[in-house]
């Protein structure tokens, strides 16, 4: 029921300009109101050894300390330094619009004395949300679906190591193709400002050098103005973000602010000549929240779906070929296929996609032949595809 | 990169008011963001014996006449009266908002001397538009997917009859349960505003007492001003729209406007005194236009959705059963059914589904029992869900 008002805004350069307004123009709107009707919800990892301070980081960014004295929202409390995967959710409401903002907790890395695929549990939580996911956009019912599904993974690199770890390596090589990575580079108050970017400097190098897939800022539109031009671009030299977290609130020249009190001075955590927690804040929750979520819904979620179709594809195919092998006729047996593909549209399709989706792999494995890369991935897929259903409740 | 300005906005009633903002309140604007980027697009359907001035008014609607000199956007000369389905497509952009508008004309009903099932082809160009968007949703790559749905059909009913035909009941109840039909009281340049006032009685009382579900306008929320409850109430009391529609621009009271010129006097299309086009362009347009998607995505489709996969699964389960007649174990043959439902589950949700399918129906039809009902409508669907690839040209 936009009013009338709207034709007035037009500028009219005859009189007959307002006539011509249909009035599509307010369909943003439109998506706009509905959108804060039906509220948001975000799922955000953490993920990096035990002590980086990914508990307090996560209080910072959400305020959730704020909040302590409500039932509901004392995640504080809860995020503690854990062993195995926690999540705790929180509904959290600014300005009139509600977030129901879900944090997993991912085990101390480095804790144990050996590491050896510890990223594991991890892989298998985003899997098994996208699985859940899956069987329920395949259902009958679709009204109620709760998605669960990683939006997010802020991964905490120590400021001691020089550069990244090979446990760093192996961690994000390991999930990079079904979340969204955004490194942190934590504890940055042990780091002068000189340190901090010559560390910047050799983590980029190394993520690029490994063939690491990081969350990657969509690009700038042409049409954008300048000053968001250098913003964006300033966003993106800013990876990783090196970041002091703060619950604590501190008197810094007569203002009271988020800091952390030293006999040598104050660390503002929101000053950015002290850290890019403002510029992490800002990217994760102020300008790239919805794109997180966009590209979780249409490249990671998509990529895990179409690996999914793939392998029950093909086991239908094989069996498909076994049984008209061992009946007089296989035609009489209809067995379900993907909609709208034959056969041999679907196995082009599997080309494809595959070619598709191994084309990172190759590339930071050159020494993988195409042929076999592919049928270790697919028999590892069947199995998962086919494996028993997993309990909700341990997830 | 929203700039920190969004902190001032704030009301602060402290000094620290504005470090308790943490920025997820600019969701909406992102949402926002995104949809203009990506465009829209919306699909209407007129339907409606000949001459009723359906043309006309989607010229009218969207002020396509103004366009007549671009090439891409003569659809006023396109749509004209027709026999067969036709769709026509145009590009039109306002304020930066892009839409890509489709619509889809429809027979002239009452043109034929037996008119049994002429609504049987606009039924079946609806169901099509569904079959193919499940199919391509079901299938591999879903990056590029087209959305043909009809998000809305405007149904004109003939100023001169009393009320409802029995051709306007059959079409409607035809359609109801797939498309949002928005019922048009058409040519309402013949009629007083007692005629008026008076029809529209008559024909909603007719939608009630026949069963008809045209597209209910969602409900207000407690929330809203008591000006915008008003318009609602208004909008709600309208149906059916009386029309009048024109593309030819006249001089009434030495201003120029859209309408008619009887020697009586000027009608004016554009005059809420003389009939209810610019309540439906608001309604149709800017206000309204995503919630018919909305509705169209999350009942009309889903419901044909939930249809096909019914007769699918029964097929499997009576497949796998005869199967297990026939074959020592059946339990080798891995045939795959709907992820994350075994079969007691699927059946169960197909009862709970059917029950909620068919409710309405039971309501218009109470003669009818629920089992030989639903047996009805499966074997249907069995054949529709099974039947032949339509080919996608011609549809």
């Amino acid at each position: 029921m936009e009013k009338m008002a709207a034709n007035s805004e037009t500028n009219s350069d005859s009189e007959d300009q307002d006539k011509e307004y249909v009035g599509f123009a307010t369909l943003p709107n439109q998506v706009h109101r509905k959108s804060v009707k039906k509220g948001f919800d975000f799922t955000l990892m953490v993920a990096g050894e035990s002590g980086l301070g990914k508990s307090t980081l996560v209080n910072s960014l959400f305020l959730t300390d704020l909040y302590k004295d409500r039932k509901l929202l004392n995640a504080e409390e809860r995020i503690t330094q854990t062993v195995e995967i926690t999540k705790h959710t929180v509904d959290i409401e600014e300005k009139g619009v509600k977030l129901k903002l879900t944090i997993v907790d991912t085990p101390g890395f480095g804790d144990a004395v050996n590491n050896t695929e510890c990223w594991k549990s991890v892989a298998d939580y985003i899997d098994q949300q996208f699985e859940q996911y899956f069987r329920d956009e395949s259902g009958l019912n679709r009204k109620n679906i709760q998605d669960n599904r990683v939006h997010c993974c802020l991964y905490f690199i120590s400021p001691f190591g020089h550069g990244l770890r090979p446990l760093d390596v192996e961690f994000m090589k390991a999930l990079h193709e079904k979340v969204n990575i955004v490194p942190i580079l934590a504890k940055a108050d042990t780091l002068t400002p000189n340190e901090v970017k010559k560390k910047k400097f050799k983590i980029r190098e190394e993520i690029e050098q490994y063939g690491i897939k990081i969350y990657q800022f969509p690009d700038c539109d042409s049409d954008e103005d300048e000053d968001f031009k250098q913003q964006d671009q300033e966003l993106k030299d800013s990876i990783p973000f090196a970041v002091i977290g703060s619950n604590t609130v501190v008197e810094a020249k007569g203002k009271r602010v988020r800091g952390r009190l030293y006999p040598w001075g104050i660390v503002e955590v929101e000053n950015s000549a002290h850290c890019d927690f403002v510029k992490l804040r800002n990217m994760l929750v102020r300008t790239h929240m919805q794109d997180l979520k966009d590209v979780t819904r249409e490249t990671h979620y998509e990529n895990y779906r179409a690996h999914c179709i793939q392998s029950m594809t093909r086991m239908v195919v094989k069996e498909r070929n076994r049984n008209k092998l061992t009946r007089e006729s296989g035609t009489d047996f209809p067995i379900p296929v993907i909609p709208g593909a034959n056969d041999t549209e679907t196995e082009k399709l599997i080309r494809e996609k595959d070619e598709e989706v191994q084309r990172p792999h190759l590339e930071c494995e050159p020494e993988h032949t195409y042929g076999l890369k592919q049928d270790e991935h697919s028999s590892l897929e069947l199995h998962s595809a086919l494996g028993p259903d997993p309990d909700p409740e341990t997830s």
